[in-house]
C-alpha cells in the first residue's frame, strides 16, 4: 500500500512538470553555451588577424559558412523533419493532425545540435525553433505513459495539453521569460485553450525560467537573476502623451512591415518551387542553398565592406541589447568613448540615421531570406532585431525633432529612443506572429514595465494592420507546406 | 449602398469595443473620483475635530455607518441581485446557468452607486465587484445587437465572448492594469477559453485602461501615465537568491492563510444561516447586520484607540501604497519625518513588527466579515492589502536579521522589505483567488517586474497548498449559494 502510495504520488504531474522544466532548462542553458562561446571564438579569430583584411574576410565568411553547413547536412542525415521553426507543426499536430515521424528523439537531436551550431553562426536565424525540442520532450514522456501507466499517471492530462505545455516550457526557458512564454505558446499554437491547463504551464515554464537564469548566475554571466536585455529607462516620467501618436505610428507602420515580410517569406518559397530547374538543382545540391546564402549574408556584413555602414560587427543578441542601451546617439557622434558596443552604429562620416536604416533594410532581406534555409531557425529572433532598429531609427528622429526635449510642467523631458526601440520590437514581432503577448516578452525580457500603455497601443494597431493584410508568419508556412 | 457599408462599418466589433472601453473607463474613473473625495471628506471632516476626541469618534464611526447603510438600502430596493462580489454569479452564468434579473440596467444602477459609497467608507471592500457593471453593459449591448441586427453585427460574437470581454474591462480599467486584467478574467470565469478571442479583451481593457489613466492625468492626480501604486525599487539588484527560501516561505504561508480565510468566509455565512432564529431576525432588519458589523471595524480601527496599534488612520489605498515604500521601517524608529504617510506605522512604544502583525489580524478578522456584507464588494482589495502586510511582516523580519544587508561578490546590499510586500500581495490574493495572473497585477500596479521569478515562485506556491486545501473564494462562495 505504502509502495502504491509512493509510485502515485511520484506519477503527480507536478514531478513531471518539475522534471520537464529542469531538463529543459540544462539544454537551452547548454545551447546556449555552447553558441556563445562558438560566436566568441569566431570574433576573437577576426580580430586575431587584425591588420590582414583579406584573411579577416576569409574568416568572417568561413565560419559562419562551415556551421550553417553542417547543421543543414546534420539535419539531412539525421532527421529533415528537424528543418524550420516548428511552430507551424506544432500548431498542425494540435489540430489533430498526425505528422509522422515529426517528434522523435532523432528529431530532437537534430534539432539541438542543429540549432547550436545555426545560432553560434552569427546568421538571423531565432531560437524560438526551440519549442519543438520541448515537444519532443513531453512527446516522450506522454509515449512513457503509455508504457509505464502506474509510474506516469498521466490519465488527466490529454496529449495536446502535454503538448501545451511542452511549447510554454520551450518559449519560457528560450528567453527567460515564463510569463510571455506561457501567453505566447498559447496564442500561437492554440484555438481553444484549457483554463485548467494554465498553472502547469506557468509552473514549469517558471521552474525552467528560473533554472535557466540560475545557471547564468551560477556561470558568472550575470550578477543576480535579472532580465536578459535590462534596460535602464527613467521611471519618474517614462514618456509623455505628446509622444503617444510616434507609438502610434510604430504600431501602424510594424503592422504593414509585418505582413510584407510574411508576403516576401511566402513568395521567396513560392519563387524557388515554381522555377522547375532551379528546384530540381536545388533538390539534389542541398548544400548549395544555405551556402549560397551565408555566403552573401557574411559578405555584406563584413565590418571592413559593407558592414561598417550597417553595424555588420554586432551579432544579433549585441544588436539588441545597443538598441536598447540609455543613450541618444545623434547626441553622441563626437564621442564614442562611453557609448560601449553602441559604438557601432556610429560612423564618422555618415550619420546614424542611414546606419540605422541601412541595418533595417539589409537585415529585413536577410532574415526574410534566412529563415527559408534548411536548417531548424526561427523567425522570432531576426524579427525582433528588426523591430527594435525600426523603433530605434523612429526614437532618433523623434530626438532630433525635439533636441531640448519635451516641455511638460515646466521641467524638459529628454526623449528615450531606447523606449522606442523596445516598442518597434514588440509590435513587429506581434504584427508577424499575430500575437499580442509578444508585449509581455519584452517587458520580461527588458525587466521593465514602464512602457506599458504606448506598448499595448503599439502591439494593438499593428496586429490590427498586419491581421487584415496578412496571415500569420506561421499561418504562411503551414499553407506553402501543404 | 454605401448606407450598407457605413452601416456595416460602424457594426464592426472594434467600433464596440472602443466604445465599452470608454464608457466603461468613464465610469470607473467617476466611482474612483467619487469616493476619493468621500474619503478626503471624511479625513478632513475627522481632522478638522482634532482636540475634540470623542467628537472625533462619533465622526469616524458616523461616517462609513452612514455609507454602508445606504449602499445596503439602494442595493435593497433597486436590485438585490447587485449585492456581494459578482465573479461568482458571473463564472455561473458563462457556465450557460440562467440567472434571472441579474443582468439588468437597474442592477448596474445599484451596483455603481452602492460600490461608489461602500468604497468611500474607507470599509475593507474590494472594488473587483466592479467587473458585473461592464458585463450588464456588454449585456446591454448583446439585448440591442438583438434587435438592431444590421447596425451591431456582432454575429460572429457567441454570449459568452461578450462577457469575457465584459470581464476584461472590468479588471483592467478597475486599477489600470490592461494585461493582468485579461489574464485574471479568464482565469476566474472560464473553464475553455476561445484564442481568437483574446485580441478583444486586450484591446478593449487596453483602451479602457488608457483612458482611464489619461483622466488621471487629466485631473492632475498623477504627473503621467503611470502605475497606480509604483515602486522605486533599485533594479541593478533587486534581491539575492540567498532571499529566495523568505520568498518561498511567503509562498507556502500565504497558501495556508488564503485558505483559511475561504474558509472562514464560508463558516461565517454558514453559522449564521444554521443559528435558526439570528438568520430570522437578520433577513427581518436587513440593516442591522451590515451597521453592527460597520460599527465595530470602525470602532477597532479609531486613530485614538486601537488604532493607533495598528495603523488604523490609514485608508486601504494608503496601506498599500505605504506598504510598498521603499524604506526599512525599522531602521526609522526615531525619525519619522522622512516617512512622510508612513510615519502612521511607527508607534513610539511599540515595535513596528507588532504593529503589522496586529494590523494584519485584525484586518484578516475584518475581511473575513466585510465580504459577507449585503453590499457590491470584492475580496480581492482587501485581500491584497493583507498579503502585502503579511509580506511587510516578513521582509523587516528579514532586514532586522541581516541589518547590514546581504554580502554579494563583496558588496552589501540591504534588504528591500517593500519588495516582500509586493511579493505577498501577489502571494495571498493569487491563493485566495486560485489564481497565477495575481503575479501580472501586481507588476502592473507597481510598474516594476523585477521580482518576477521570486513571485512567481510565492505565487505558484501559495497556488499549490490553497489548491489542495479549499476551493477558491469564488467556487465557495456559489456552493454556500446554491
Amino acid at each position: 500500500r505504502i509502495q502504491k502510495y509512493v509510485t502515485k504520488k511520484l506519477g503527480e504531474d507536478w514531478i513531471f512538470l518539475v522534471l520537464l522544466g529542469l531538463v529543459m532548462a540544462l539544454v537551452s542553458w547548454g545551447v546556449d553555451y555552447a553558441s556563445a562561446k562558438t560566436v566568441q571564438a569566431y570574433k576573437w579569430t577576426y580580430r586575431a588577424l587584425h591588420p590582414n583584411v583579406p584573411l579577416q574576410y576569409v574568416v568572417w565568411v568561413a565560419f559562419p559558412l562551415g556551421l550553417i553547413l553542417f547543421a543543414a547536412s546534420f539535419c539531412h542525415f539525421v532527421s529533415p523533419q528537424a528543418v524550420g521553426s516548428g511552430i507551424p507543426e506544432l500548431k498542425t499536430i494540435m489540430r489533430g493532425v498526425v505528422l509522422k515521424e515529426y517528434l522523435t528523439l532523432k528529431a530532437f537531436v537534430a534539432k539541438v545540435v542543429a540549432l547550436t551550431a545555426g545560432l553560434g553562426s552569427g546568421m538571423p536565424v531565432g531560437k524560438e525553433s526551440w519549442m519543438t525540442p520541448c515537444s519532443h520532450t513531453c512527446q516522450f514522456c506522454y509515449s512513457l505513459s503509455v508504457f509505464f501507466p502506474s509510474f506516469f499517471c498521466l490519465s488527466p492530462y490529454y496529449y495536446t495539453d502535454v503538448l501545451t505545455v511542452g511549447c510554454a516550457v520551450g518559449v519560457g526557458c528560450c528567453f527567460g521569460t515564463p510569463l510571455g512564454g506561457v501567453l505566447f505558446s498559447i496564442e500561437v499554437t492554440s484555438t481553444y485553450f484549457a483554463v485548467r491547463n494554465y498553472w502547469r504551464g506557468f509552473f514549469a515554464a517558471t521552474f525552467s525560467a528560473f533554472v535557466f537564469r540560475v545557471l547564468a548566475v551560477w556561470n558568472k554571466d550575470a550578477v543576480t537573476i535579472t532580465a536578459l536585455f535590462r534596460t535602464n529607462f527613467r521611471m519618474d516620467f517614462p514618456f509623455d502623451l505628446q509622444e503617444l501618436p510616434a507609438f502610434a505610428i510604430i504600431g501602424i507602420c510594424s503592422g504593414f512591415l509585418g505582413a510584407f515580410f510574411v508576403y516576401l517569406n511566402r513568395q521567396v518559397v513560392l519563387g524557388i518551387r515554381r522555377h522547375k530547374a532551379l528546384s530540381q538543382f536545388l533538390t539534389k545540391y542541398r548544400l548549395i542553398y544555405p551556402a549560397v546564402i551565408t555566403f552573401c549574408i557574411a559578405s555584406v556584413t563584413f565590418p571592413h565592406g559593407f558592414g561598417q555602414f550597417m553595424a555588420g560587427e554586432l551579432m544579433p543578441r549585441e544588436a539588441i541589447s545597443t538598441l536598447f542601451d540609455n543613450y541618444t546617439w545623434i547626441k553622441h557622434s563626437g564621442d564614442t568613448q562611453i557609448l560601449g558596443k553602441s559604438a557601432a552604429w556610429i560612423h564618422p562620416k555618415v550619420s546614424v540615421f542611414v546606419i540605422i536604416l541601412l541595418f533595417f533594410l539589409v537585415k529585413f532581406c536577410m532574415a526574410v531570406i534566412a529563415t527559408t534555409m534548411p536548417i531548424p531557425c526561427g523567425g522570432f529572433m531576426p524579427v525582433f532585431v528588426l523591430g527594435a532598429a525600426f523603433g530605434r531609427l523612429i526614437g532618433e528622429i523623434m530626438a532630433s525633432l525635439f533636441p531640448n526635449g519635451i516641455l511638460f510642467d515646466d521641467i524638459l523631458y529628454q526623449i528615450l529612443p531606447g523606449g522606442y526601440a523596445v516598442i518597434g520590437a514588440a509590435a513587429l514581432t506581434g504584427a508577424v506572429s499575430h500575437t499580442v503577448s509578444t508585449a509581455v516578452i519584452c517587458f520580461e525580457l527588458t525587466g521593465q514595465i514602464s512602457h506599458i500603455l504606448p506598448m499595448m497601443v503599439a502591439v494593438i494597431l499593428a496586429n490590427m494592420v498586419a491581421q487584415s493584410l496578412q496571415p500569420s508568419l506561421y499561418d504562411s508556412i503551414i499553407q506553402v507546406k501543404k
